[in-house]
């Protein structure tokens, strides 16, 4: 890759590189790598590494906690133009806790290395804001899962309610806002979006303006 | 309190109060205000109130989930001369989560109102950095907890909160109800009910109305 494609890459997908200084910008440019990484390939693997700050260009990668019996607990996923923070978390002083991270699909990524970016984050107060506002967003991801996992109401209800819009309609596409879903299932919509987005992760379905298709209705009605 | 005192106890608690102007000093210090709360009052319900962020001067508040059907999950607790920021969520733009917030005990409140803090926080880099890193520290207490949840079992959760319960109370008697430890691990009174008395069957402990004296505090440990 060019320097200068490389240069835009950085400039697009890093929302302080607007706030660094020439030399900030210059480290930063020097030091960052674009790799190939294939599905299944581990990023990050609990305290052993902390290889920095990854923007996924293609693909997609998954955060997940691991028991020491081996279980696993998959806490989010990330997909193209995100930013993974916590393969940096070495920099993070406040981040005290260990999660394991893997490609979940071949993935190309722009890694920005933990000594750069540890040096960015120590000298420039927006480069720190931008670490620790990244790290609050996966925070919220990871609430959601909990609340799955420990309360699971909302999941099962929502899944009830598109079989049944099936079944009303006689068809696998519905044609309703997720505003209107909300209002059925007197939820927020940016709960219903979050969890059509989850289904649609899974395969479950697919989303389009103002519609959303079913492709399967056998793992949506294993939810219930 | 006379103001002089009231912007010490800012100054004090607050890191972020040195890279304010002063104008952003005086907006602070002419509204913070200091506050009483009695044991079980609500200091953040939901969604539906969004008071500040909170200094505590004595006491200890305890943040927690509730599910649709009424079950709490104690996320972490926080005491003297901690900060919550989960109380000015309405700030942070990616906290997209509800939690709940009630006194522990009595407590004493330094409270910044979320407009003065949205304020600091839009026009200072310093505050962002500073509430952002500070939810990111209690990301790292949610993770904390999230592990016993998903990994512990549920006697080694028990043994290490009656272990800590007598730390903080300083003795080994401790007066506190079944259903009030359920409701800290995140479990059902009946599962607490049972542990507790297979704990008292193994001479770990005894059990009397609203008491648990703690007779073995070594054979406890050894279950962690």
């Amino acid at each position: 890759m060019i320097p200068q494609t490389l240069t835009n890459l950085l400039q697009q997908s890093l929302p302080f590189y607007h706030n660094l200084t020439a030399s900030e910008r210059e480290l930063l440019v020097q030091h960052a790598t674009l790799a190939n990484y294939q599905e299944g390939q581990s990023l990050h693997f609990g305290n052993n590494d902390c290889i920095g700050l990854l923007v996924i260009k293609s693909g997609s990668i998954r955060t997940y906690l691991l028991s020491e019996e081996g279980r696993e607990v998959t806490l989010y996923r990330l997909g193209e133009n995100e930013v993974c923070i916590l393969s940096a978390s070495c920099v993070l002083k406040t981040i005290t806790f260990d999660v394991f991270i893997e490609a979940e699909s071949d993935c190309e990524i722009l890694a920005v290395p933990s000594s750069v970016f540890l040096s960015l984050s120590t000298n420039n107060i927006y480069v720190e804001a931008y670490m620790y506002k990244l790290a609050t967003e996966r925070f919220s991801d990871v609430m959601w899962t909990m609340q799955q996992i420990l309360f699971t109401s909302f999941d099962k209800r929502l899944a009830a309610f598109l079989l049944d819009e099936t079944i009303k309609e006689q068809s696998d596409t519905l044609t309703m806002t997720h505003e209107q879903i909300a209002k059925y299932l007197g939820s927020a919509r940016e709960v219903v979006s979050r969890m059509l987005k989850y289904f649609s992760t899974e395969g479950i379905l697919t989303l389009s303006r103002g519609k959303i298709t079913i492709l399967d209705k056998k793992k949506l009605r294993s939810l219930l």
